[in-house]
């Protein structure tokens, strides 16, 4: 059994995690932290989990005595990973960090992150950033195989990189003419209550917002340009719906050539032949955030717009899942050779 | 493993079964039958299922030329499972019937609920009527496991009855003062689209309704009179609020004499001890649907008002779970001698 | 024109107040009151009355500076109305306070109610609690026509008492047998999100609280024994369900002898006649929120268990209109002599 | 007073100029009709008018024998109104449509949109296509004020259209970069239950449909390719959000040249100058659903994405509202001589 020690339990980043180690064969929660409710039982925070887990959440800083685990998740905030990553790796544990502080392969691409989300402090272990692999297992399978310490993708990017992923690397699209039009559920946002977010004020609303700043923008970017083989900028509009959990993604591009959408979609079938999590749709069968909704899978509906061309794509997830946690825990099964599907290859819950 | 028919698959009380099923250990599906549908994969209905349960929906009408199962679920309206019972009898498959064509036990109880519910025809297999055992787990666990066809409980019974049965049971409330108060979630009606449950008309109401002739209140007085050793009415109001998932049923009667809240709370715990799926919560910690959503549990909440001598107990399920696949699942598995938690036991996923 | 003085403009008591005085033909605004958000535009708090309501938020502590009044309505936390009234009044000011400071006519009534929402300090104007009425204009119209200072009542106060009165007046029902139970939209319990009312927390989800302490007990009593002629007790279970405005009380009595519903109907309609705002339904029309949502109207569903012997009304108010800001311009228009409906006389927007 | 006929009373469009209609200083309703519900008081139909507008519905097929009125609103499916209209002309009664019958200039054009909703029936009165003019008053005021018949633009296409107009009349746009990402909500897709707008399916859902063929797209490019001064084409991807009330309209488009924010804004305060129903946003002030829901406005966020030279525009309107029976008062007051702003100038009520 990997022993799996969850920093920054209280929050859904926490939980989600939580719920899917509970259910999982090969992996047990070794223990629980954070910084508020030291000592209560789990379950008093998500009275959900009475009876599955009542364990006492400890001390963050009280971690370096418990005895060691195989895997930290952090899913603590920005600034927090990097402190505590040096000292969970030098004990042995791998890591695998829920926030932005090592999703990005240089110090230089980091910086520009930290700029944009504000955070003045340079970065606390830079020497780690080239060891860390980009947590987005469908393209990094065999790098996350290997590493001792992940950073775990971002909800938003999850579903725009699935969504142009397998055109942009056939090379079937004009790298400057990518747009993300990305609708959230409020889930998204964190626990944490803010006015926007009040039920009275979120119940019956819909918004943009950051059009020109988000964060996500950045690690979008360096992994589509990748993709792409040259450097390419996105127009990206975050917005939240009154949704709790889910993503819809909707990608558009200008195709290279006229081509038809069975063409188009031979290519995604392709690029994601054998994997289980994202799934080319029919189609005649429109994506809808009820089909993914508490699962890990991604469904990508592959739409031509033949008198435009252009490709437009639909992407759903569960920003929770396939958008973290999930994400995490299959990338935690890929780091330990665990079967890839342990614990995840569950369908949502309907109605 | 328990060979399992599902009847009637299309519907909300069908979905709920086959997601309880797929991840069952000890039970499968041995097909899935409706009078729509037929010949399309299940997961072209429910696309939340892809890849889950692709199997293709067969017509009820030639349920008796495939192989026998084990066990039916007749997740059918009430009349149909009448028709159905003796012919899966006769072939050895033993029913769970989900509408209130089995909660009765005599003739006369049925047409007094065949009348409420504006139903003309008599009863098309009365003499299983006195074989076939009311499916609430916890009441009847014996006879469940003995008997060849049970009627499944309805929703706002179950909420009810495991509400007020302990305080019954010992006598410890007036049998002439029982209220019920029970606010259901909008898949409690069903599957089927009607004006009051279109999204823009339901999104921010409530509503009370048949406040003097629930069908429902027949199986609830018919099982609290058992309780309480004498006849006894209930006055029972039902309400829809903007929920999909979960009843919160608020039950009042008056206490026969001063008691405190510890003394009351002994007796909810003793009746249920040893009882996996209801719960009497602590008296500082309040009930709420999201604990319950998507389980199978019933959390009870209970309290006394000192004033004025009166218990007040909030009884929280899900509708689709306990209130109704997950009770058929619990009864399957005491009929067959299986672990009463198969598949049962895990929390709802929360935000 | 009557001027009118908001204090404690920012919270959703304040804008309630703000939307119906822009559509008042005979009251105007004469400034708007807060502690945060000076000199801030009120529609960058609230941008749906951007170019209907541009003025400058004011400093509370700067308010006697200002031109005076005809009346000042405080939209503003307990405690905060017992320190303003006084001077507001030596101006000739009226006031009509919006929170519990006024709403008890004997210190006594108030000290238990301060006792119970936790406040330690003595009422800072205990001369003006006998001059202050309580201000369910239907009740006490002759005398809020007389005073100087209204205690507008609580929200779910509204509903309770509306649905009690007439069979209490009349004597139709057992003063000891009440219980009323109350849902109310999230928007009862303010602006100031919290972790209940998060939208991802509170979207599927309801629950009760305080069952055996809710501060609005105290003032449904005093008024509910004065309608009845003797002290009486109540059972009250509040509630709160995923709706943003609205409350939905089922208030239970046992009737002193077998009435028809026919009878109990007459007396509730001779009891209103003549009220705009109050409305007895027809018995085959069930209340149900989206009717008042956004009116003044109070509407009552009254049914008759014959069996049980059991009076039900089911009250339905907009919480945030009849059940606060709507009462409170009900009641100026009667303090000033204006047509009672002015400004109140519309329909809800559906859907 | 203008004397107004609603032809299909019983739809949300119907409502929503009731609505509208009650509170008009100038106007009032001459007569309710549809085929449903024949006789009934409106108010059965829709209980929150109880004693606002209790008329009773007449039949359509006896509005020939009804007195005459100045005006016909028809709130009636397409294909309905193209048989009524000559005859309410013919008797005086000027005609304003809410289906897309009148939107289309030529019989070309109407033949191409009647293809795409999959209507076999040539144009029924064809002869009209010439007189009637596109009901976006914003862009046709003077030609509304001077015909006898106006074509009531799409929900969709009244975002899209007033979003994109400034940019390209300016010229600031390459008019093959046209993209619109619309969010709507549940009540755009009318009163009639359907299985996706059951609330339990619809509650936490969203879903993109119809992405390269729904109908609104050929009267959008009619507008934008007139706007443009050439033919154009746009890729359109409409979708549903669990919202009641409101469309989200993500605008995208390539500038023509590096332009400044400002510079941007600028021409869009020019062109929309002296609009009472139009606002350009600043530009720190994101817009949101809720500052329009229930009023007739539009709120225009203008977004420039300096790196690749993107105009953004975030449109928002209430789809009932502006979207639909605002627009068709709007047009009345043009057609009458009225005050434009009569009966409609009132903000959102909030929360």
């Amino acid at each position: 059994m990997v022993r799996v020690k969850l920093i920054g339990a209280g929050g859904y980043g926490g939980v989600g995690t939580v719920e899917l180690l509970l259910k999982h064969p090969y992996a047990q929660i070794a223990g629980l932290y954070d910084i508020v409710g030291i000592g209560k039982p789990y379950s008093s925070l998500y009275p959900h989990l009475l009876g599955f887990c009542d364990l006492a959440i400890r001390d963050i800083a009280s971690e370096g005595d418990s005895e060691p685990a195989d895997v930290a998740f952090l899913a603590t905030p920005d600034g927090v990973g990097q402190q505590l990553a040096p000292k969970l790796l030098a004990r042995g544990t791998r890591v695998i960090d829920f926030s932005g502080d090592f999703r990005f392969g240089s110090l230089d691409d980091y910086r520009e992150y930290a700029n944009r989300i504000g955070r003045a402090a340079d970065h606390a272990a830079p020497d780690l950033l080239s060891n860390s692999v980009y947590g987005l297992t469908e393209l990094y399978r065999d790098a996350i195989a290997a590493t001792q310490i992940v950073g775990n993708p971002g909800c938003f990017a999850v579903s725009v990189i699935l969504g142009f992923a397998p055109a942009l690397k056939a090379g079937l699209i004009e790298p400057d003419t990518l747009i993300a039009d990305s609708k959230t559920g409020v889930s998204g946002a964190g626990k944490t209550p803010r006015p926007q977010f009040h039920f009275p004020a979120q119940y019956d609303n819909m918004f943009a917002y950051k059009l020109t700043g988000h964060q996500h923008v950045i690690e979008i970017e360096q992994q589509l340009s990748a993709l792409a083989g040259q450097r390419l900028a996105l127009t990206f509009t975050p917005q939240v719906v009154p949704v709790c959990r889910g993503i819809m993604s909707c990608l558009y591009a200008t195709l290279v050539r006229d081509m038809s959408l069975d063409d188009v979609q031979t290519v995604y079938r392709d690029f994601y032949r054998g994997e289980r999590f994202v799934r080319v749709l029919d189609k005649d069968i429109s994506g809808q955030n009820s089909a993914v909704r508490g699962s890990n899978f991604c469904h990508l509906w592959v739409n031509v717009d033949l008198r435009t061309r252009r490709l437009v794509v639909v992407s759903h997830i569960d920003n929770l899942m396939k958008g973290q946690a999930g994400s995490a825990v299959q990338n935690m099964n890929v780091m330990f050779g665990l079967d890839e599907r342990a614990g995840l290859d569950r369908p949502a819950v309907y109605p």
